[in-house]
């Protein structure tokens, strides 16, 4: 349901005025007091000369924080970026938390990224250098290095003092990470723990030490898979050495959910980054058209795979009828067998040791699903058609590509895991384009086995 | 990438043997000192004798803190709930989050519902009672009534006082909710905010009264884009009149993300409950076989369809040749304006207003893809066969084929979203078989009409 609450927030039109009579104080009062997605909204919304008015009412540091509330096209980042004077928008960067930082930097081009971190204050570009390198859908690329983090020899006084120093720069103070002397991951509190205990205890005392941790090259989903399980609202980054080298909040993890959520969904789909929408029918091809294409071909070769039983099809011309039936089935049930096996690696549910269990189980699955339908088809053509042999042709080919479709839905995409290929690569249209040519097969085999016995 | 790192937490074989040799203290330190997480984990995994002692093993509040963090069937809850005396079971819910309590009794039986209510703590069972009447899927139902709310009329000092008095049950103190003397949400701030303000300050001059906040009656997937989009810890939920009712918290959020896409997802595959991983092919079958015997009348009715072209099939053949490729071809362009359709609907980008627009921007990119692949596959067909017509045919079928399905394709979902139906429904499968009619019916139409120019 789509409720455009966001709308209500904003008085547009006041925004708009102020800013054009050149009244400072009263545009800096109306939208300072808005929540900084709100800003986001209106900033991207507005004309480019009020945006341009903008920047000299707003310090880089007030549109840093609405900045990273923005959710659009790199291009359109680009050319916001553009907009501002170098320095304004180096000073806005060095503004913004480094995480964020670093994900708006990657959308620009090298030579970019390096100019605006050559004028930027050093202290930020030194913090942003060592994000940038991780690589991208690592824990690594979604950390950022404003956490607090303080030692185990204190005692609660002490740390809420350090806590109320760094909670201004900090991207959460929720959660206190403790650090031994070589700055490995020691222990964890969370500032409820802090409020409620006595100001003189050590923090030594009150910590937990079994932290939930990540390795900074794993893949951004298993972070998202211990936030959601240990229902963290920031997970900390270590290194081999359980060094503690960033922590990854909840927002972002909401983000990588959200993202890889709809590239499963659009693999399935057979269409690519589905989450922009397409402003005009040429962008929306572009991005169809490879799939559409590549089926195609794989359309012409099941054709011509159906060609070299031109001879069954002239004698027997009803076997044709019944092709989209036995494909679309097969198809299926392979998308079908795909999903669980998708969404089954994807939340970790299923694990390397149970590989062959799940393809047996899959093989179950193919053969109850088969028998019943195909006896369920055999009966309803045998008394529609009233031919016995057409009807066991037809319910054994739908029995016997259920059963491979099945089987080949799953193995597909573990077999994808296994080369440490993303499985949902393995989309919707490619396991129902390989069903349709084995179901094919299946079928035309069978009827040209069976051919004398359908011509009555 | 799934790395099993719970398994490394849980010290299974000492917790066994402890719990074995009756050795309560053993038992309490190791268990009480790993993450509800894991508590829950190693909880579900071991033998029944081996729970029932920890019953004994621990308090009612013990078990509640992990309980919530189990994710299993509904039947596996019942019978872990039968496990326990009823004035246990009925203690332990009373010391779950209100909201996890509720969940937890949807799932069992109204009867069984009301007996442990009846002998459950008053207050709990008062505030459970509050929150049962939600309709499932709305902002009420995901709520919970352990929040921080004060007056607005008070300093720091005193609202760190109430804080630190409600921390040990409020299920978030990370924001603290203001409210006026009729009990209406007036505004919103959050530890952060307490920690870093001096302690005279009076509250009204630091809160905010732009507090975004969703209707009780709202749907779950709102509540999820305004966390989302907000970058929000915890929404507060209110009633028409401004009155504050509850908070979703966004461990829940994510929950319901996961959910919505995984729903999605499913019903683009054509498969129910994709989430739990089944145990057996007969439970798995269970799940597959409504949608497959659907498709598979849809797919005798596409055959009957066919029967009536039996005479242009058995004068000309080679028609039958090209049914999947053209059939595949309008399926999948159709799955793909549906996957765009619903996705568009589920994260708000597509409103009400731009309707006519995007069916328009639909049928133009039916246009562009479609007279590409069509120009595309008469070429093919051309070399290939050297027969013109057939190639016309072909391609100018895949040209319609792929216009009408591009246009379904988006229709029905933005229809279903109109009459309230989640547009979800209008699932993979069945976009494609009614693409597979009507495709066949052009083809099929076109054929029959040239049938003298491609007999040879």
């Amino acid at each position: 349901m789509e409720i455009n609450d966001t709308q209500e927030n904003i008085n547009e039109e006041l925004l708009i005025q102020t800013a054009n009579e050149g009244n400072l104080d009263s545009f800096r009062e109306e939208f300072l007091d808005l929540h900084p997605y709100d800003q986001a909204q209106f900033f991207f919304k507005i004309d480019k000369e009020i945006r341009l008015k903008m920047y000299y009412y707003l310090s880089p540091k007030e549109v840093a924080d609405f900045f990273e509330m923005l959710e659009i096209e790199d291009e359109e980042y680009k050319d916001i970026l553009a907009e501002m004077e170098p320095k304004y928008a180096a000073e806005m960067l060095a503004n913004m938390y480094a995480d964020n930082a670093v994900d708006l930097l990657n959308k620009l081009g090298k030579d970019q990224t390096a100019s605006y971190l050559t004028i930027m204050d050093k202290d930020a570009a030194q913090e942003i250098k060592g994000l940038l390198h991780y690589e991208e859908y690592t824990a690594g690329s979604i950390m950022t290095t404003e956490y607090v983090a303080i030692s185990q020899n204190q005692t609660v006084r002490s740390a809420m003092y350090i806590l109320k120093k760094q909670a201004p720069t900090a991207e959460t103070i929720y959660y206190v990470y403790v650090i031994d002397e070589d700055l490995r991951l020691a222990g964890v509190l969370s500032l409820r723990d802090l409020i409620i205990t006595d100001d003189d205890t050590m923090i030594s005392d009150i910590m937990s030490d079994r932290v939930v941790s990540i390795s900074v090259g794993d893949d951004q989903e298993e972070a998202a898979r211990q936030m959601r399980d240990y229902d963290l609202l920031a997970l900390p980054v270590v290194d081999f050495q359980n060094h503690l080298l960033g922590i990854i909040t909840v927002d972002d993890i909401i983000d990588v959910i959200d993202e890889e959520a709809s590239d499963d969904y659009s693999k399935l789909a057979g269409i690519s980054d589905l989450d922009k929408m397409d402003k005009s029918p040429f962008t929306a091809a572009k991005k169809r058209l490879p799939w559409l294409i590549i089926l195609l071909f794989l359309g012409m070769f099941t054709a011509s795979l159906i060609g070299r039983f031109e001879d069954t099809l002239s004698q027997v011309p009803i076997v044709a009828v019944f092709i989209p039936l036995i494909a679309g089935m097969a198809g299926n049930a392979g998308t079908q067998s795909l999903a669980v096996a998708v969404r089954g690696l994807a939340t970790g549910e299923m694990d390397e040791s149970g590989k062959f269990k799940i393809i047996l189980k899959e093989a179950g699955t193919g053969i109850v699903t088969g028998a019943i339908c195909g006896i369920l088809v055999s009966l309803v053509i045998f008394i529609w058609k009233h031919d016995l042999i057409l009807g066991l042709l037809v319910g054994f080919s739908i029995f016997a590509s259920l059963l491979v479709a099945t089987i080949g839905g799953s193995l597909v995409p573990l077999f994808m895991h296994k080369l440490k290929i993303d499985p949902a690569v393995a989309s919707g249209p490619f396991i129902t384009t390989m069903n349709d040519i084995t179901s094919i097969l299946i079928y035309f085999g069978l009827a040209t086995m069976l051919m004398s016995y359908l011509i009555q």
